[in-house]
């Protein structure tokens, strides 16, 4: 990151991000732009983070951006959850900004924490390495170039210079913890295994991150793009692990979206020797056929 | 596995490894020899299960080997935790079980709650693949075969079928939960997370260690078999993954026994450019050193 570029910083107007904005500011940052999303989601209050962050930017002179979101709605017609509904419309308003301004650089201020919690919950949920290689220091999504410089800073280490440095903040103003899952996790369960193993743990977490990151990149660099037809020979001669890579890259070169575990076994059971199913379904009404020692989607 | 063959099988007395048996006798297997290590860890309980198992086999008139371990002491003398040492005198036993018969086949009890304990013990640890691929149905370790047959049975269908049939085990016999923190994981933590998240986590976490077993044996296979001395050149052409499973191969060769993180990572150091460290320290006063683009360790 260098001072004289202009950045993008994402600010709930909670104590995470408004310690980032202090921090970038005291490095000799200047041409900062604080976006705010309004989500909505806890009434006045979301109005007030809204006005702090307003008064924040003004108290630096530095310009300020902000949109609302009608989050529930969203999740509603798309069926999706409450956090994964307030994600994707924050990051669309990222991308507004970002266009709006013409930077494409924006910083937001997830912690060494956020990242165990991150890491913990896809692995509740059964990530492969992807998942568990959590959030990335440097990532590009879309036209955004997304910066988390405090990505190895603990909430603890955050929490102190806030203290230090007098800094303001609108307690509860994350938005990051929407969902009643990832919730109980935050306040449950980490609690509960910081006490059983001690926090030590935390580090150890944000570490293997580290290495599934790498590894995820090494994995994903050697799967090869697969024709619209694959010969079945070629599949089997695949190492197990680079077969459901590879199956996993076909499914979705044909659109069948975000195919999971059982659609890749179910495929890999045409591969079957000497005599599979030779048919199977996938969502969508769609359906994976072996002709002739082809694979082939219909 | 085939009935007409003989096995070794690990009991404890407790619930698992009783079904494990009457499964394999039910199941047509008469070449049974029970083999039971008297951890005495909990005194007279201890001795009453090696009883049980005794009579058990006496009442299958199948042949019972059995030995008695100062599991505390070998702890104490190898600085370790007491579960590592258990598990360490356990194989030893089993192996001279093997030995003894002429039977290198092993079938032990573990269910797919052991492997869901098994994996996020290992990640909280901050195991990468390796640790998350968990156990394996069928693996060797030195001279041994271990089969797992129940891998992917959970243990409320083992407790259903126990009751069902009536049979009679040893409460507590169990000697996989030795360690504290362990311990605490299966008493206190993976409870909590059955409420917070359902108990469909469980499966999930065992498919997630399927996929990370298979990657594991991939990217083992991917690591090229070092040389006494490194080119510097040869190392940061690899990716970072391969750079770290190689250097961490590298220092085994060297009889660097278990290195770490910390470790491959100051190794890497050495290839900073343009300018990095020299030379870095290893554990048991060694170093690794770089000079003229050679890696060499003394």
């Amino acid at each position: 990151m260098n001072p004289k570029q202009p950045y993008l910083v994402g600010i709930s107007g909670g104590r995470d991000s408004v310690v980032l904005l202090d921090l970038l500011l005291s490095a000799g940052f200047q041409k900062l732009t604080l976006c705010h999303l309004n989500h909505q989601l806890r009434g006045r209050t979301s109005d007030r983070d809204a006005d702090f962050v307003r008064k924040l930017a003004a108290s630096h002179q530095l310009p300020f951006l902000s949109a609302r979101a009608n989050v529930k709605t969203f999740a509603r017609e798309n069926q999706i959850s409450i956090e994964t509904a307030a994600r994707e419309l924050r990051y669309a308003f990222f991308a507004e900004c970002a266009k709006r301004t013409r930077c494409p650089r924006l910083v937001l201020a997830h912690h060494a924490d956020d990242q165990t919690e991150t890491v913990l919950f896809n692995f509740l949920r059964g990530s492969g390495a992807a998942g568990l290689a959590g959030m990335k220091p440097c990532t590009v999504r879309g036209q955004l170039q997304i910066l988390r410089p405090l990505l190895s800073v603990s909430a603890e280490a955050l929490r102190a210079y806030a203290a230090e440095a007098g800094i303001k903040w609108r307690e509860d103003a994350s938005n990051q913890s929407l969902e009643f899952t990832r919730n109980r996790l935050r306040h449950q369960i980490l609690p509960l295994l910081d006490t059983a193993l001690g926090r030590n743990y935390r580090p150890a977490l944000c570490r293997a991150a580290e290495i599934f990151s790498a590894e995820e990149d090494w994995m994903s660099s050697l799967v090869p793009l697969p024709e619209k037809n694959l010969t079945c020979a070629q599949v089997r001669a695949f190492p197990l692990a680079l077969r459901r890579r590879f199956i996993r890259r076909w499914l979705q070169l044909h659109q069948i979206s975000d195919p999971g575990f059982e659609e890749v076994e179910r495929v890999l059971s045409l591969l079957g020797i000497p005599l599979g199913p030779a048919k199977i379904n996938l969502p969508g009404n769609r359906h994976a056929r072996r002709r002739a020692g082809i694979l082939f989607i219909e």
